[in-house]
């Protein structure tokens, strides 16, 4: 027996599930009740114990994940600051939407109004489904746990499998800060193997389910939400290519500085970003293809674990050996393990001909680059996409593509101008979504504040006592939100 | 051929679709480009075809679904009311939820902060599937056309079967006034049939579809849409109880009112409300039954069309032949056409034997009556429910029951003190939603302001100068909106 065997989390067996489940579902009363304000103490509590046990994490997410130190240490930092971001969204308490009609006799609808008093109420358990390329930001404490916490759900981790003792050290933080701060007991839990994420997710008290992760997968798991006796939404991150158009006129104007910051994107994390830039659009004769041609690609650096190494060489052999797709320039030793980065090429006329053969996404170190010969090809090129993640466009004041712009915002979440969609920020006007398969609910965010808003639904109270109302909506105003009142903010 | 037939509008055929989808789809983006203002115009302009069109109207609708005149008459109003409120909505431009994060190089999160700006965006063609219950306001110029035309999405309306007339001629108004207005070609369109509706809904062209009706048929359409390819959000209406919850002290203090109120509000509109009170469990001993069993029952009215009058008969006498349900009062001929109205009788003992046998949605002038003998049964008689629209309880300041709040506020998504959830408001507070199976996505709306959330989705626009940023989003703030800035509103 192996030392990593013996630290390695046992799957989940049925029994441990049902204690998981039974305790969250109890958990869901208690912990909703609490006061916003009371939910960002609980927030604040779990990010201290967190950045307190850095040392601690760091070493066994680089074990386990290949990452480097100082990548783990700022994803860390971003996950403790997401936790303390939504503590402050609590604390203002505009998420909860409250509204206030008061009752009106002559309201012109031709009956009287009634009083009816709307506010956001958690949804119950939520089973998250944690992804493998960030270990801190999209797993057991990452923003799917911040948010649905924040909202006043209990969560059900599981956990990727990937990183399992990372997964098993953060959860013992997490459940020890949260359980020190008053949380119920229940309100987290971690899970282990695919059968436990399954049975959770198809278990009548889970109320949401979310996921980050392949395509097919993340379909798998929406298909069983939506197949339950009652359905539940399914906040699924499942796959982007991310496209990036140059023009002609930033062609010419900066191309050698687009062609070094493309380079650093696609290849950032080894190109195991959900934003990575796996499609680059530049004019034929510009230059660009030849300043790639000569660009330093990055040294190989190992993959996250094997299955995703082995995922990357079946979908980059593909496209290689694409008749219509050839080589740019690649390192020395792209097909093993580590894989060389690799830039591969073809025109916009041929991937014009059967353009989703083009498109599937490399989780890894490749990108496509696309010569182009006319920028009237850009928006059908733009058109031929799937539902994306982020579309970007490097261009110039003077000649802004509107209509390339416009067609990118139809087909993405967040369009970028003159920057690179790798590097998310955290932030309140943040949008991580996008059509399908960028998600599997184009109606909500997984990073940003407005991530909250997945796990709550909203319930009227009809002429109710002012003693009788959450205290969200009764007239003194007891948690001083924000509120509509009588249509008016 | 008689005159019914010649007038009764034909099943869309695959060719006819085929026009309407192109001309939906080719209408998205001019739609959506134009300012909510504007569009606030083509709403106004169709609220007031609609009114001036009530001559023509309101008798087609008599004598295609037997409603009398008045309460059509009623529901015209709150139709164009309901767009003119979607209008003053558009004004009002807070529904964008307009962000801006400033770029910050000191952004706490670890990471310089870029320049974030997020906005919400019409989805595309929304296909929208008429009620038969509301032929005006769930129909084709209702509440979901309304919202969604307000979002900036053309329509897709196939019509019910109950009133096809009142549907082509309704249509016609609504588009004449929409072309008038200047909104364009191809912004809204009725069709015919359920092949003609299914076709729509799985058509990649269109990006989410709404339904009011049966539970089965909703979900054989959620099935539809969430199989699709891609996915795509489907808001549906399904079916509720909407129990009604008398505390002992309520009926001490006011039993024959409430008994009488009950009565008004169960057998309104001959029971064909989706928020008719299914259930009433009152307390034995109190006198309520009795007050009951005396009560006068309104005359047969008949129901909406024979599939109705079917459907009812079916699950009437599956109730009434329920081995622990008796007949606490009914009309003379409560299994003829127009059937009398019916109260069914049983105990809290013999539901919570088997909660759910008892508690089959039954659409027209029947309902429930269920003696307790215990408060103590409140809470598991409540828990015993599926998803709700609405909850009710009466009660009395002195003795609040607030256990029973709580779990019918996780039940429902409308919860009532000491009124009927009959007669629903169209308010910003309003909700009219609720956890399956009452919808098919309880953190949604179909009635009142935020109903126009369901059919927008956010796109972020990172490093954008300011003219090429929509109009929302430029830092001159054109359309004068409320924003979000920098976590500020």
């Amino acid at each position: 027996m192996t030392e990593v065997s013996l630290s390695r989390p046992a799957a989940t067996t049925e029994a441990e599930l049902e204690i998981v489940l039974a305790a969250a579902s109890a958990a869901a009363a208690p912990l909703g009740a609490f006061r916003p304000s009371e939910r960002a103490a609980f927030l604040d509590a779990a990010a201290d114990a967190l950045n307190a046990a850095a040392p601690e994490l760091v070493p066994v997410g680089m074990r386990e994940t290949h990452l480097p130190e100082a990548r783990l240490k700022g994803e860390l930092k971003r996950t403790t600051f997401q936790l303390q971001l939504f503590a402050q969204v609590l604390r203002d308490g505009s998420y909860l939407d409250a509204r206030i009609d008061h009752a009106d006799p002559d309201w012109p609808m031709g009956a009287p109004r009634p009083d009816l008093r709307r506010v956001l109420e958690p949804l119950g358990p939520v089973v998250v489904f944690a992804a493998s390329n960030f270990p801190f930001a999209f797993s057991v404490a990452g923003g799917d746990t911040a948010s649905a916490l924040a909202a006043g759900n209990p969560v059900v981790l599981k956990a990727h499998s990937g990183h399992p003792e990372l997964s098993a050290l953060t959860a013992a933080v997490l459940t020890g800060a949260l359980t020190d701060a008053g949380a119920p007991q229940g309100t987290f839990a971690v899970v282990y193997g695919t059968a436990a994420g399954r049975e959770a997710l198809t278990d009548p008290r889970v109320r949401a389910g979310s996921f980050t992760g392949s395509i097919s997968g993340g379909r798998a798991l929406f298909d069983l939400a939506a197949s339950r006796p009652e359905p539940i939404p399914f906040f699924g991150e499942l796959g982007s290519n991310n496209p990036v158009f140059v023009t002609e006129a930033a062609a010419a104007e900066r191309g050698a500085d687009i062609a070094a910051a493309f380079v650093a994107s696609f290849s950032a994390g080894a190109g195991q970003f959900c934003t990575k830039p796996g499609t680059f659009f530049v004019p034929a004769g510009s230059g660009l293809v030849e300043q790639l041609r000569a660009a330093a690609l990055p040294a190989a650096a190992p993959l996250l674990n094997q299955r995703i190494q082995d995922g990357y060489l079946e979908v980059f052999q593909e496209l290689a050996g694409h008749p219509e797709i050839g080589t740019l320039v690649q390192g020395q030793d792209p097909l093993t393990d580590p894989p060389s980065p690799t830039l591969l090429l073809t025109t916009a006329e041929q991937m014009l001909t059967d353009p989703r053969s083009f498109q599937t996404e490399c989780f890894g170190p490749t990108a496509l680059v696309v010569e182009y010969s006319s920028e009237a090809q850009l928006v059908p090129l733009a058109e031929s996409f799937e539902g994306q993640l982020t579309a970007t466009v490097h261009g110039t004041d003077t000649c802004p593509v509107q209509e390339l712009i416009t067609v990118l915002a139809r087909k993405a979440g967040r369009v970028l101008w003159n920057d690179w969609p790798t590097g998310v920020s955290v932030t309140y006007a943040q949008q991580h979504g996008g059509p399908y398969p960028a998600t599997t609910a184009s109606g909500s965010t997984s990073v940003g504040t407005a991530a909250i808003g997945r796990f709550l639904r909203p319930v009227a109270y009809q002429g109710f006592p002012p003693h009788l109302l959450p205290e969200a909506l009764q007239e003194a105003n007891p948690l001083n939100l924000p509120r509509m009142v009588d249509g008016k903010r």
